[in-house]
């Protein structure tokens, strides 16, 4: 395609230039499909935000005007006509633009995203610092269904619905949260899409009740004696108008004379306005529009039929085969997710364990209080979720669960890092905050069968709060003659010289393994520590470690708060006199890259490690020699 | 007062016995006031739910029916008439009963509380266990107004509104949070409030409109064309309803028969019901109603005046005034507090600068996401929190905050040990969830002084997130020849030997100046760190560490992942090669008793650290002696 139209946008003032909008939608839908059938991406919540945000940047164009948008996984639109389109091509790739809004892209990013339902308290700072800086320019948050069921966005709500001044709040409904029955919220919003134009209904309804004679005693009186009754019903009568806000809608989005309309009738209202706009997840596109699940979070295909290179097998799939298996020998047994049925592979549980299955919305915080619930009641609750997401439960997991000595398992997926989705995905935290926790058992499985065995013995040999943490995606390289023991730690290839020790665990245990035959090369021979519980650190472990000269510690997360810190801090209190080094993610976060360059990146692959031994045995040598010339 | 009535109950049941439901009232009202006179505690709230607690316990009191209390800073009937009327005496003391619900406590406490918002969430868990297990029984929450301004709150709505059994949550609403003002869901129970008896208004229109002949042909019009709007309008009308529950109400809080009936329709009802019911905090005891703030958490007072014995000033006081006076200097400055405005001591802020002061609610969540926003804004948020409550923003402090390089302020009170309310609100956790996250400087500031200039540095010379944390209540001991530096750390004491170092922070610094001072009678003079930035560690201070033959870090916080490990983990990397012990909080939670009580336990207090300093001293006089008789 030539973006003929396109070509013309290279900020979102040139909007106006454009007479067929229509067209350039088209145009940029295609530009989304071509991006994404290369690079990956998300692909059917950005087709469906096309003309909402064509719409939005046409009404909403001043350079004081900010948009701020949820989750970020519908921005492509917005990244193409604020200047970015000939990155396009770098989406999601090392040292190109990010998949998400990015602050520090564009100066069109205003608050970097990733995760669910932190728009509208974004949003909300804005405005009111315009407000106190007495600085011009809108605001505007937009927020999809799905992201309404977290507990952030009412939160936001709420503060928000009480601002005296203009602030407009998006409901981008592409009927996601309804597809996937979570809640009261889902259904609410499932009715109000069944009434058209429903702010002109109101309008009616009103001006006739004035003008009309009341005729007919029982009418008459009721509606005397209800009249600030109905009123209210009639003024303040959706939720969102409860929580203070003029709802208008609903709209449909993908009309870009409607949702033109709407947007500057919100601009000029000095007070918060929710528009309600309706879309169609994949839009455009026939294979996303009949799967929007499966076109959602992709990594590439093919334009023309819509076909996908079959997914290799990853830790996601043999946990949800195996929480499944043990489900239907066990009663107790129950999982929930926090709206990532297949992302956690928990979609075959959904349909053969019905009853014990909860998809809780984008909730987590409710996911962990509600495992304490189900504990509390008998049960064992499994709640599957992606690192990076857990974050969200730091406190339901100490308050409502640890304190509470109730049993659960906390399965999760994406632990350590995680690749193209980049800085705010990274599951580089779960380890030093899980760490922080009383009660808490981590198992750090580094191949599948160990999965499929740690997670049997979660949910029967172990008491208390039990996470079990895993990659995403394949497991990496195993020496044949490894095999895991069932205890907290195994050491591979012992060596007698007790030289050097390295510590690690999880996927790294397979780049150390690399590493050790490669060093073997260099001819040095190193032991390997594989820590299978990484939390608590079994004290023998420590007194094993001892008697090696030199140990590394290889650790794919952040230092600061982690294993390889405490184990540090335990050599020392048994009086290691040796030498000890880290290996991990100093403080800062990590973007966007294939996980082999961030790997590598960190000296997290075999080559890192290897280079990290011997450096650490030259500096030793050097000063050996340097001790010996004496 | 000689508790006739209240004597014949030992158990829930024992209330059907009661024939004067109201006089027993008013027995259990004395019987709070006179315990949290003497031992402090929550007043009034208590007294505000007292009809209700009797009113829940008389309609569902099957041995199956289990009752969440949101908080449990109301749930001191449900102590006296679950049996332990005769431990109240113990409340809040060392071994004595808890000053909130705890499971460990009662087969009647379902759900240890003490953080708020979580009873929806918790009950629905408990719910879903019974409908799964098949078990008999009922499931209460009952959950405050000020309690659903907190996210948590709404996912559980959101979750149980689709429950298609009996579940019942009851609202206590005393009008908590709109004497906060914060947010329109205060605003939305305002006005609900001032409909009496809604359930019956609708059943009459409903009834009315079923039977009315209809008259006027543009009414006749309007109702035909919006017959199910309007029905729409009238089935499913208020916020509640459009989350799927059953509305009904308002009830008067302090009338037992219709609380009882109210429960017992909500009882029969196989559906999510709301009961709306509206309390006086502070019923019953004049000085409370008319303060029902001042008399929310308190330490004692006396019962015929009311009077309290005066505050000592304490650190929230140092930071409230400090922060106020910056303000008026700095146009820049925000507050935000999460519905602790006098708790953080921000009420002169909060008039003095009202344009930029934020009460968001019981709302950490949004708290810390909009002061991202603000930031983004190029203001400078201070969020003034417990330690405890901020464990709710962990992911927004990563995601929302550090990961976009925001400037702000985390004024984080009481920090450490917190005594009488136990458990759920220790400052424990702070430093080491905190110290796992990038773009975070932390200061620990020992005495008044110190908050007070720290509090400057953060505004004037930092970046990034600074969070301040200083304990509950007074400073305690400081050397006369002390003064803080501005360094990140400073050194106390100066030994010629370099034998032994204190490492510590914060308070813990007094305790280890008088554990120096009792030591010099023993013969042994030690030099104490003081490190003034905990987050990053200045490596100079492990530089100077390094140097000592004894190496002793105490620490008033949770070990795992805190900054003691951190600091031995570094001295190891550093190749140290003397001795390293930690004193701090192992894995486990901390109960209430005095906060002296709870140093002590842990040696923390003076004679905790003379004794580890000697301990240390002898084990290693001991290897030595051992080493020497070769």
């Amino acid at each position: 395609m030539d973006y003929e139209l396109l070509n013309k946008i290279s900020s979102p003032k040139d909007l106006n230039k454009i007479k067929d909008l229509d067209k350039l939608c088209r145009e940029i839908r295609y530009k989304i499909i071509e991006t994404v059938s290369i690079n990956g991406g998300h692909l059917s919540s950005n087709l469906g935000a096309v003309e909402l945000t064509v719409a939005l940047h046409s009404v909403f164009n001043n350079d004081n005007d900010a948009i701020v948008w949820d989750v970020g996984h519908q921005s492509y639109t917005h990244k193409i006509i604020t200047g970015r389109i000939d990155e396009m091509n770098t989406l999601r790739k090392e040292g190109g633009i990010s998949g998400f809004t990015n602050l520090n892209e564009s100066p069109y990013d205003m608050f970097t995203s990733g995760h669910s339902s932190t728009s509208i308290s974004a949003a909300l700072g804005l405005a009111i610092s315009k407000n106190i800086n007495d600085d011009e320019g809108h605001v505007v948050a937009v927020i999809g269904d799905g992201a309404l069921t977290g507990g952030l966005a009412y939160e936001g709500l709420n503060n928000a619905g009480r601002f005296n001044k203009n602030f407009t709040v998006v409901l981008n409904d592409n009927k996601m949260s309804i597809s996937k029955n979570v809640g009261a919220i889902a259904r609410y919003l499932s009715k109000a899409r069944t009434i058209p134009s429903y702010m002109k209904a109101k309008n009616t309804i009103e001006s006739i009740l004035d003008k009309t004679p009341i005729i007919g005693s029982n009418l008459k009186n009721l509606i005397i004696r209800f009249k600030s009754f109905v009123k209210r019903f009639f003024y303040n009568s959706t939720l969102f108008e409860d929580m203070g806000f003029i709802y208008y809608g609903p709209i449909d989005g993908h009309n870009i004379n409607e949702l033109k309309s709407a947007f500057k009738v919100a601009k000029s209202i000095d007070r918060p306005v929710l528009i309600h706009v309706i879309t169609t997840k994949g839009k455009g596109y026939k294979f996303a529009e009949k799967n929007p699940k499966v076109f959602h979070g992709l990594s590439g295909f093919e334009i023309h039929t819509g076909s996908m290179s079959k997914k290799n097998i990853g830790f996601s799939d043999i946990f949800g085969e195996e929480i499944c298996d043990i489900a239907s020998k066990n009663p107790k047994i129950c999982a929930i997710t926090a709206a990532m049925v297949s992302g956690t592979n928990l979609t075959k549980f959904s349909y053969k364990h019905k009853k014990r299955f909860f998809d809780v919305g984008i909730a987590e915080e409710h996911a962990v209080t509600f495992a304490g619930g189900l504990s509390r009641g008998g049960l064992i609750p499994v709640f599957a979720v992606y690192s990076s997401f857990l974050q969200r439960s730091y406190d339901q997991i100490i308050h409502d669960c640890s304190l509470q000595g109730f049993n659960m398992i906390l399965a999760i997926d994406r632990a350590g890092l995680i690749g193209d989705d980049g800085e705010t995905h990274q599951g580089i935290f779960d380890v030093p905050f899980l760490n922080t926790i009383p009660n808490v058992t981590i198992f750090a499985p580094s191949y599948f069968n160990e999965l499929r065995l740690m997670l049997n013995k979660a949910v029967y040999d172990c008491r208390g709060i039990v996470a079990l943490r895993y990659p995403k995606g394949k497991e990496y390289f195993r020496p044949k003659e490894f095999e895991y023991t069932g205890n907290t730690f195994d050491i591979y290839g012992k060596s007698h010289d007790k030289d050097v020790l390295i510590v690690t665990y999880g996927r790294t245990f397979s780049f150390a393994c690399q590493a050790r035959n490669k060093l073997v090369k260099y001819g040095k021979i190193v032991s390997i520590m594989k820590l299978n519980v990484i939390k608590p650190i079994d004290p023998e472990s420590i007194k094993i470690a001892k008697e090696f000269s030199n140990v590394l510690f290889f650790e794919e997360g952040i230092k600061s708060g982690s294993v390889s810190e405490k184990f540090g801090s335990k050599l020392l209190e048994s009086e290691f006199s040796g030498k000890y080094t880290i290996t991990a993610i100093e403080d800062e976060f990590v973007k966007h890259a294939s996980v082999e360059s961030q790997l590598r990146k960190y000296s997290l692959d075999s080559d890192g490690i290897v280079n990290k031994v011997l450096m650490e045995l030259s500096v030793r040598n050097e000063k050996e020699i340097r001790y010996n010339s004496f």
